[in-house]
């Protein structure tokens, strides 16, 4: 049981993990804050939260557990914002879709409290934002990722894993960096690409004919290109290394494939579909599809 | 009403549409031929087809329409198959992704009787295939295009629209080639890069660790990834031009937003991110998302 719990960034994320936490009697009572102040009288009417902190030190003064859900492009303000006025025994986790960039904001905001900081990241979500869609169960049954650095407090990270099965999810931990190269490849990528394909279309002077013409699988591929453009903007500077490593390789290997169909290769096509569709049925064989 | 309808390849769509019209009381008796009599027998035993034709000649020797089916890459072998038996009659159709290709072959193989085909193309279709996968709301409130050519018989294409407007599609008209141009980019397009993503990421040594940590986002991105890899080589192959033409342009894009995140422009980024997001948002404003 968490008694105070503060969340900074109540959207999406910080809102279902507040009322996840709620639904399991795992907290007390939730205090948010945020920059819009009409988001957060939002999320007091839908009871998301209970309270409205009117500061930062506000905020986190009586916080047993404070959650980062903000895009990773404003954590760093936020824990400096919270730095000196954290008290000693508070846990601080967030939810960012980058590790290495916000566990050195919070070592170079936290100084010694960096020791109660949990660098975490739930594999959740959907292409929606802000409160109201916030719902109990996103996290049932999905992954959540801890990168604890060698040094963070075990009791600490004891109860951030507690906080998330609280909420149905399954914990598991890595390290930072290798937290970012795999979700390079697994989430930042597809976006890249989702947002990339959808702009270059809608700059054709065809386009509006394009978009007659699409059907269930253009939808479910460009899901992701109608999500939060300023959270994404973020993770691509944050996690820029990885990710334009893994947009080379991808351009790369499109140009092999590009290459296939002019010459009219059709054994090399076959080849490169059926391996990708045997690793996909594979992957989500056991998963439902909706 | 159809009197005796054939269908050549019953799969996901070729089923879908017989199943389809028996619901809307559209036809009165369903023949089906293809290469595999397992698959036929199938059909028969879900009450898909009423009969299973011994060869391309007894499939079409009575028929009212004639529904190519098939992967794109075996149509020209049906339609030289049926050209010389087809009666003067029978209207011939089919619902293959790319319609140049296909136009031309039946050119070729129909001779004064191309008069009587009918190229068209339903935007419908899941990741499934099989007759299985068979279902009769498939096209409901789908797309159908039909690109007549400049001497197609009025009343044959009357006909093909008549059958689809009973299966609850909206049917449309383009050329061929106004088709093949916008479909490689709003289909043929995703679907390339979908498999191209899962196959360089299987091909990763990491590729376990990557997928471990797939979420719902990169479910619905590569679900064209588990379509059926011949009917994708032969679309590849049968639209080669177009496809490789949107391809260039992607992978030239691509560059474009690989060297934005490689010098960090955050706001070349949420240029790019945003437009995306409204266009999409745009797109399906009005169609639910499952």
């Amino acid at each position: 049981m968490i008694e105070r719990l503060t969340v900074i960034g109540v959207g999406l994320i910080g809102g279902s993990l507040a009322r996840a936490l709620r639904d399991a009697r795992a907290v007390r009572e939730v205090t948010g804050f945020g920059r819009s102040l009409s988001n957060l009288e939002l999320a007091a009417e839908l009871g998301v939260i209970d309270r409205v902190a009117v500061s930062l030190a506000d905020a986190v003064r009586d916080a047993n557990v404070v959650v980062l859900a903000t895009p990773v492009g404003a954590m760093p303000e936020m824990l400096n914002g919270i730095g000196s006025v954290l008290p000693e025994t508070t846990v601080v986790t967030d939810v960012g879709s980058t590790k290495e960039s916000v566990m050195a904001a919070a070592q170079s905001a936290l100084g010694e409290k960096y020791s109660r900081f949990v660098a975490g990241h739930p594999i959740a979500g959907t292409e929606q934002s802000g409160v109201a869609a916030a719902v109990a169960d996103l996290f049932s049954q999905r992954r959540v990722i801890l990168t604890p650095d060698v040094d963070t407090d075990v009791e600490a990270v004891s109860k951030v894993v507690a906080m998330w099965q609280a909420t149905g999810a399954h914990v598991m931990s890595m390290s930072a960096a290798e937290h970012d190269r795999v979700l390079a490849a697994s989430s930042h990528l597809p976006h890249v690409l989702a947002y990339a394909l959808v702009d270059m279309l809608v700059r054709r002077d065809d386009h509006r004919a394009i978009f007659d013409c699409v059907g269930g699988g253009f939808r479910d591929f460009t899901r992701i290109a109608s999500s939060d453009p300023v959270m994404w903007r973020d993770i691509c500077l944050a996690n820029r290394q990885a990710i334009v490593a893994m947009l080379n390789q991808f351009h790369d290997n499109l140009s092999d494939t590009i290459e296939a169909i002019e010459r009219g290769d059709g054994d090399f096509l076959l080849d490169t579909f059926t391996r990708a569709k045997h690793a996909r049925d594979k992957i989500f064989h056991s998963l439902p599809e909706a």
